[in-house]
Order: C-alpha cells, then sequence, then structure tokens
C-alpha cells in the first residue's frame, strides 16, 4: 500500500485540507510555494498512465477539488499551477496520482 | 478570439499531433523539453477557474489525451509532467485552457 493509500485511511497522519466524496487534499511535506497541496483520488491509481479509458471524470474531479480549493483560499485570481507527474522523467515518487497544487508566488518556466 | 481558438478553426497553423471529437493537441512553439505539446478543448474555456462544475469529464478528456499521446510515441514508460496554468501567478498567457505535456527529458523540482 503506498504512503497516500495510508493518510487516506487515517493510518498515518497528514495535514488535510479538503475532502469531498472522492478526493482528498493535503499538504506537501516538502512544499515548494507558500500553497502547496496534494489531491488525490480516494480510489487507488497510480498515475494519468493507470487510468481507464472511462476514468475521464475521476481525474476531472481531481483536477475541480484542486480548482475549488484554490478559490476558498482566495488565489483564484492570482494565480496558480497545477502538475501531475507520471513515472521516472516525470519526476513521480509516489505511485498513487496526486495533483499538485501550488501557488501563493508567481512560478516560472519551465516547469522544471 | 483566443490563439488557440483560431488553430482549433485551422485560421492559423499549428503542428498538429492528436485529435479527437473533444480535444486537440500541438506543439508548443517554445518547447522546452524534446516533447512539449498542448492539449485543448475544442469547447471554448479560459481556464481550470472557468470550468463549470459539470465540467469534471471534459477536463478529464483533456488529461486521458494527453496520456494516450504520451502512449502513442512512446513515453509512458519513461515518464512525463503535464500542467495546467491558471492566471498570473500560474504564468498562463493565452486564456484557453491548455495543459502541457512534458517528456522526453528528466523533469526537474521545484516545477517552476
Amino acid at each position: 500500500m503506498t504512503l497516500f493509500a495510508k493518510i487516506i485511511r487515517r493510518e498515518i497522519p497528514a495535514d488535510i485540507v479538503y475532502e469531498d466524496d472522492q478526493v482528498l487534499g493535503f499538504r506537501d511535506i516538502s512544499p515548494q510555494a507558500p500553497v502547496h497541496v496534494l489531491f488525490v483520488p480516494k480510489q487507488a491509481v497510480a498515475n494519468t498512465d493507470g487510468l481507464a479509458d472511462d476514468q475521464a471524470e475521476l481525474v476531472g474531479r481531481v483536477v475541480l477539488a484542486a480548482r475549488n480549493y484554490a478559490r476558498q483560499i482566495g488565489i483564484a485570481q492570482s494565480g496558480y499551477r497545477m502538475v501531475l507527474n507520471t513515472n521516472g522523467d516525470g519526476g513521480q515518487t509516489v505511485y498513487h496520482l496526486h495533483l499538485h497544487l501550488l501557488g501563493g508566488r508567481q512560478l516560472h518556466w519551465p516547469p522544471g
């Protein structure tokens, strides 16, 4: 079981800031911006390559959860970046799909 | 009308590499990696903040289009990064929702 699955099951602690029926959001333990929260589907999926063809809505719900949280904390207007890493070149480290939401500062280019 | 809407309408040229009924994919004109393709919904939406609550599937289809393209060109195993920029701090420059797919090299951290 991945670290994130254990967080979803409340087996290990995390700074949870968002939850709905399908998605959990918690702060990254190595934040790269004033706002840096990970949004994960409660359903286990390794990454975007592990999504089934009929899971467009599931990953879209993760995007909308992050968007809604950004509105809640007041960074929708100033802006933010969402990042999904898949496998080695993407820099993925935990194999439970997670979307990084980064905001509260100017994000630079290239994105890594 | 945005630059990307004109590309979708074939009013200005682009290096189109992917198309399905809802999504168009074309190369970024300032590539930041060996693979750098933008995936846009044909339906005009400014960014993630402009998505309606019932458009989870639409943005999910954009993610799956990029994922499918990554498989097609053989970078699914090596990996890739997907990036969605919203408003100023995100570095958004064209106000038609677009997902950056970057691969073909190690992506670094932080993501900008």
